[in-house]
């Protein structure tokens, strides 16, 4: 692509940078910024500015957060005896948006990946270990990705804890809400049939 | 959705203004930056802001470009008798990426669509007129989209210059190269039989 203005090219290099937005896209959303009114443009980048320089990690959970402790930590109605560990900030969402949970979190910031290089020193898998330590916790729920890293990040933390005495617990894998038997793939079927749970829990949610 | 941060929010709501940006979208490109180094979000605010405050418009083709005439209208070596009018700087883009025009553009800004409330005023037709009249100019090229609005701009500018002594030309609608015949739509393979050229232009392209 040739461009006229070297401004533009720069915006649109940059704009590229983002996962997921080819120069074709990036272009598209430049052009658009400058058919709206400036003010739209200086809401967007002061919006980014700020976010970039002022947010915080919560420094219990590591949530992310306006203040040091995430309002979630901070609520006195919800069950810290209880800690979902979840990868990232999106699960916490994710997880929020059910209504279903009303215990703390602990996000990881990654898993566990030896192809991305990401070891557990990456993760605030530490700063798990210390909550455990401290006290309170009754019961870990993991709730990471179904997958090999996932499983392997599940494991490493559920040894790092053997020695406390807490409960740890996954979530559910099973055939999906509405979902049809014959479409799903056989480790979930497999799963969800090892995995049965008495009919009569099934009738509460 | 359920934000932990008020600055996470503002950031993915004015991010998911962008078109084709829905708010989870949003939400992976802001974490995305956040993952990166400040540096990143910088570069890119910063070219942002310095396009949308800096950029001009070039004053005879309305093309994007940093200065008071772009490149290309500055160029000696193009043929100023010919003027190629396009709706967009993606679509000067686009054929100065062919390589097969030597002329210069005029950049209408969008074109004609009641529907849009898009009239022949908001766009820069009047200053091709100007451009016309101030002689020089033997060629007009058509190069909109072939849409009904596309085909009602190209009719009011052809009105608007009638009494001018140019010719009019506009680009071929046809099957498009490697295109297969019993593919290609009725109209597009209709317009292609009516307007055949003679056998020997189509060697030299």
């Amino acid at each position: 692509m040739e461009f006229s203005s070297k401004l533009l090219q720069q915006a649109v290099d940059e704009m590229a940078q983002l996962p997921g937005i080819g120069k074709r896209t990036a272009l598209r959303l430049v052009l658009h910024l400058l058919r709206r009114p400036k003010e739209q443009t200086e809401l967007l980048t002061n919006a980014l500015s700020e976010l970039r320089n002022s947010i915080k990690h919560c420094s219990i959970c590591h949530n992310i957060s306006d203040h040091d402790t995430c309002e979630i930590c901070m609520n006195r109605n919800r069950d810290k005896s209880l800690i979902c560990v979840v990868e990232d900030i999106r699960d916490v969402m994710a997880i929020e948006d059910t209504g279903s949970f009303n215990g703390l979190y602990h996000v990881l910031g990654g898993i566990i990946s030896p192809m991305d290089g990401v070891g557990p020193g990456d993760l605030t898998v530490s700063s798990l270990v210390k909550r455990v330590e401290s006290g309170d916790i009754k019961e870990l729920i993991f709730a990471l990705s179904s997958t090999m890293e996932g499983d392997t990040t599940n494991f490493y933390i559920y040894k790092q804890l053997k020695s406390f005495d807490i409960k740890t617990t996954t979530i559910a894998r099973g055939i999906s809400v509405g979902d049809e038997l014959e479409y799903a793939d056989e480790i979930t079927l497999g799963r969800s049939i090892t995995n049965r749970i008495p009919f009569e829990s099934s009738l509460k949610s």
